[in-house]
């Protein structure tokens, strides 16, 4: 719990005063005020987040997690649970979506994190998986990586993503199950019943954010939790892209509030409950292209809308530059 | 006339029957079906404008058309007339908004076409400018571009925008008119009374759609009009991504119907009658982030997602190739 504790501390909240300068900036270049919308607001985050009016591309990673379910035997999803070993070799081999999205983004795939298998886990299972994710984005940063995209791959997480949310924004489980990798009316039923009975026997307290993550969290999800604080510890900016890595950051924001102004929300899921994981973090989506894959599929797409805002914020001319009339006072 | 003629001619539909052929392709890749949402429906799109199911990334160029609007001096925008210019010499010096985000695109920007200064147009004016925007596409895609970005600036542009809109969506100009650069409420109504005067001392025909062009259009409308004409006359997809770029194809739509076959509309504007317009054209676009600066500056980041479409086509593993389960009947 020690090294729990000293992370939570790391993590501090940002110099807010930064943003009116940033944002002085931008109202220069030769463009209307504000015209640039969420690529100006994506600029001046990334300001006040890294604690400098100096921006660069970002270097960035994404890191997939993965992690057997043992919720699946319940039949919650239309995959076998060997699935998700299988989509372990695919990542490592180059094929899968999020290889291909990375690469289009400037984004390296690290070696997936492939968790130990497990039905539900121990507070200490949790812990130790939290700090393994942390570990993991601490290696990243210390090898010069300043932006952090996590990906989840598990046949059955959005079983225990459900249950987090629920627990988390105080839903029932009906408010917050989606229908996963494409369940028909008949499955989705069946999951809101499974969720239903494994809230009602766990009884988790909210208060207790690390237990909720022990009894109806996920071992990737735990992992995608401590790399989230980790970042937040070194004010490295993550982008999140769907309902599991979502859940991770939920979880990350209930033991330190602070972390989620490191957040960068990319994509918005299909998955219902992910809305409210959103409005519990404050956060609005930058793309919504009705993706449901994750593996951090959105969020690498994101990514291109982060270089493209830091472009934006150093290589545009400003009024003066250009000779250009800038803009007269209103009546 | 005859050489309009010939380019509507050109213009054929689509084999929408390699759309199954593409998503049966995408529906092998390691992925539940139709897990990649918008960027399935991209690639899939592609191929069927491109009348193919091998898809390779396009050789993409914006080309920004600016022009002289008489009606700024009703005081219809914030900023004076002379901006127009201005701004041309920025986009040529590579300071632009576009620039930066074509540059981060991987687009290539050509040469500005700054036409000529007119409040209003002639028939033969409107014409000639159309007649413009198609040799400057034409001469692109001789070079071997394969897909086109239409950019636009024009101080006064959204006003010659709202009008067509009024005329060809059968609106009230209420409905269709925005703020443009940020105007406050006063500047807001003064300019939808503008338009209602114009609207009502032109009274142009929408069954006449060069004759509107020629009433209510604007130079660098009718180029981009011309421009979206010839690239569906070669195949050739275009990314739209504004109140002035929409216009232009929605008169190219009245013009010849199945045109609108090879447009994608990129992002979202702010003006509200961008929503009639592509309710007008069958479109849904791709992005929302707030942006209303013009100049291709939302289609430039929408090429970011086309890549991705293609790379996703191109690059994912298959099932079979991958050793990956796939996906069950459903019960």
């Amino acid at each position: 719990m020690q090294r729990l504790q000293e992370l939570l501390a790391a993590i501090q909240a940002p110099d807010q005063s930064l943003a009116q300068a940033a944002q002085d900036h931008l109202d220069n270049l030769t463009k209307p005020r504000g015209a640039l919308g969420r690529l100006e607001e994506l600029a001046r985050d990334l300001c006040v987040m890294r604690g400098s009016l100096d921006l660069t591309q970002p270097k960035a990673a994404v890191t997939v997690f993965a992690a057997d379910h043992g919720v699946t035997s319940a039949g919650v999803s239309l995959y076998p649970r060997e699935v998700t070993a299988q989509m372990v070799f695919n990542f490592l081999s180059g094929g899968a979506g999020i290889n291909v999205l990375a690469r289009q983004a400037g984004a390296a795939v690290p070696g997936t994190a492939n968790m130990l298998e497990g039905p539900a886990m121990t507070r200490e299972q949790a812990l130790e998986a939290l700090l393994a994710g942390a570990a993991v984005a601490q290696g990243l940063m210390d090898e010069g990586v300043d932006l952090l995209i996590p990906g989840d791959m598990g046949i059955g997480n959005t079983t225990a993503s459900a249950a987090l949310t629920a627990v988390f924004c105080g839903l029932a489980p009906a408010l917050v199950t989606g229908r996963g990798t494409g369940l028909d009316d008949a499955g989705l039923a069946a999951k809101i019943q499974v969720l239903e009975k494994v809230l009602t026997r766990r009884h988790p307290d909210p208060a207790d954010p690390l237990g909720v993550l022990a009894a109806v969290g996920g071992l990737e999800i735990a992992a995608i939790c401590g790399y989230c604080l980790a970042a937040a510890s070194r004010r490295v900016p993550v982008i999140l892209d769907g309902f599991i890595s979502t859940s991770g950051a939920l979880v990350a924001a209930r033991l330190a509030p602070t972390a989620a102004h490191y957040f960068i929300v990319g994509h918005s899921s299909q998955e219902q409950g992910h809305r409210a994981q959103c409005q519990a973090l404050g956060k609005r989506p930058l793309l919504d292209l009705d993706l449901r894959l994750g593996e951090g599929t959105g969020a690498a797409l994101a990514l291109g809308l982060v270089r493209a805002a830091v472009a934006i914020y150093n290589e545009m001319a400003t009024f003066a530059s250009a000779g250009v009339t800038g803009e007269p006072e209103q009546r």
